[in-house]
């Protein structure tokens, strides 16, 4: 789940609709709420693992609270509602929520360049000598903070200051969403039997780990709760989805491919760890018995140096599933510009959303 | 967090309002609601935690959904009500969440007489003889399936029926809710100073980790659901703070003078885990040094022996600190009693009241 590179300004004449004010707004709702949650605390124990959510969340692109502006501002509302920076913080509380426990399920140790939460409580352990206890401190806290950042991020949104009816009509995006996450992740952890189809399999991850979570169902639930009706937001549904997948196999090709200079990602980690792309999939799939025998022994093995790194480039190469991954984002990004020209949405929303699919597929980090 | 006894059959003269009936309302509430999840699914991987789900919840006792039937009924409305069933299911989700993750943060083997979700996940994993990664999936497992208990249980409050803009009023007391459970969480994981009043700290373990979330809070979700007016909710807040209190006071006296044979709970385990509980609390300050010194090289023990707790049963009975909490038990069932007479509230609900007073404070289990 890494995000998309939403650093780059947005063309002057998107003016009235900027993804830079939009962030800012989120962010002063985030803090806002955070001081409030602070004072409100039931107990004094919260206070420090208040800090740490503030802390970890501040991190974030707001990439789930910007697609749901889009989604919103798509449907003809006004990007200045105050209402609609809560919610996007009530989204980005959910995805800090989601990625505390990611880490403590991988046994991450840095996210976002600093220690993972469980790491940083695991240090705050008082006797250090005894590392299974600071181990399990660690874990514990990181798996209740996630839970907090759960149960607040609905209490944003409750609170948001959208009309009751009207949040009621967008909560199946907003549960649909919460599940699939759920599900995504599952799907990660599980010990699923060999015998799958692996481009099956990748497909079901992508869908659910990222596609719908990062982009569909923000865009959805923004739309949603400007009272968009159900033909708008099956179209949204078709670009987010196509975005949500491009992305992500975009993503997968920069692990392999990409510059480390430029991603900022450690080139070999996901040949390392054995990420099982679609990417992989493929090659999997079309690789000769030679080809599969020398990527079994090479993809996944945690001392793989640039040269067993070159090696597995070539053969996806070689077997042409690069190519064929590269024509993947290729046609679901002429997908989501046909939805946009099909669609009649305001101009400001418009260019916002062709700029970001630019942004996603054509990418280099 | 022990269940309150509530397998007593209600006077007849209840008819109209069981608990009983109650309970089974819920029951099936749960079932549809778990039904409907395994054919919405968004991936086939989540049946079988569905299925795990299922069975760990259909253990419950019900209490915090009885306790919300009891505010909405004390506020004037229909027990037959279809919505509040779904509201009663979705409290009890919430508290699976609170106990599989409770569980896997404890480390437990076991819960409700059948091995823990983590313990369950942890025998299912392939390569049994690597224990590591046996455990982690276990534990990883667990903590998902809290999730999914947790973001379900709103989802069923938000399609319960209620009306919105009922369901909004009443979110104030489900949040406060659901954070304090997390209060009282970490205050039992926390590494706290030894400087804290040990009394203090016990009231603030009992009020967030039980009181409030046993009793206090599904009341007034209840009434508030109801459309109870505040004055009506703050009698509700004392009635139902002095009875989760006495209740967990009284928990605690079973604890460690209780029968086991009677409690269904074996005799030394509070002793040798080293519970801080309000009884051990007003111990400490009530012994003599050598009183004290005692204490310290038992209470904790896992080894402890029969003998070893009959030394720490006598001390605190020797000290008066078991007399002291009797006490308390009766104050507060005796303030509870005392908020009823000056509550006018329908007779059906009364009655459940004053009975459940009695089954909480009065219990031998």
């Amino acid at each position: 789940m890494t995000a998309l590179p939403l650093d780059t300004t947005p063309a002057p004449e998107t003016a009235t609709f900027r993804l830079d004010d939009a962030r800012r707004r989120v962010d002063t709702a985030l803090d806002r709420f955070l001081d409030t949650q602070t004072d409100r605390a039931p107990d004094a124990c919260l206070r420090p693992l208040i800090d740490v959510v503030r802390d970890f969340t501040a991190g974030g692109k707001r990439l789930r609270p910007l697609f749901c502006y889009c989604g919103w501002v798509a449907a003809g509302h006004d990007p200045e509602e105050p209402a609609l920076a809560r919610v996007g913080a009530a989204l980005e509380l959910f995805h800090s929520f989601a990625l505390v426990h990611d880490d403590v399920m991988d046994a991450s140790d840095t996210r976002r360049g600093n220690p993972t939460v469980h790491k940083q409580f695991e240090a705050r352990y008082p006797h250090q000598q005894d590392r299974r206890s600071a181990e399990r401190f660690g874990a514990n806290t990181a798996v209740l903070i996630g839970d907090i950042c759960l149960t607040w991020s609905d209490e944003l949104l409750q609170r948001s200051g959208i009309r009751p009816d009207r949040l009621h009509e967008a909560m199946p995006w907003i549960t649909a969403m919460r599940t699939e996450v759920m599900a995504g992740q599952y799907l990660d952890i599980e010990q699923h039997e060999d015998t799958d189809d692996p481009a099956q399999r990748a497909w079901r991850v992508i869908r659910n780990k990222t596609a719908t979570y990062t982009v569909e169902r923000p865009l959805q639930i923004g739309a949603a709760l400007a009272g968009a009706d159900s033909g708008f937001l099956d179209e949204l549904s078709r670009f987010g989805r196509a975005l949500g997948e491009s992305f992500q196999l975009r993503d997968d090709l920069l692990g392999v491919f990409g510059d480390p200079e430029v991603t900022g990602k450690p080139a070999l980690d996901d040949l390392r760890e054995g990420k099982r792309t679609m990417l992989v999939a493929l090659t999997r799939k079309r690789a000769s018995p030679r080809q599969l025998a020398v990527l079994d022994s090479l993809h996944g093995d945690p001392e793989l140096d640039e040269r067993g790194a070159g090696t597995l480039r070539e053969i996806m190469r070689a077997t042409g599933a690069a190519g064929e991954v590269e024509r993947m984002v290729d046609a679901r990004s002429e997908n989501c510009l046909a939805v946009l020209d099909r669609m009649s949405i305001p101009a400001a929303a418009d260019r916002v959303l062709r700029e970001l699919v630019v942004a996603a597929t054509r990418r280099h980090r």
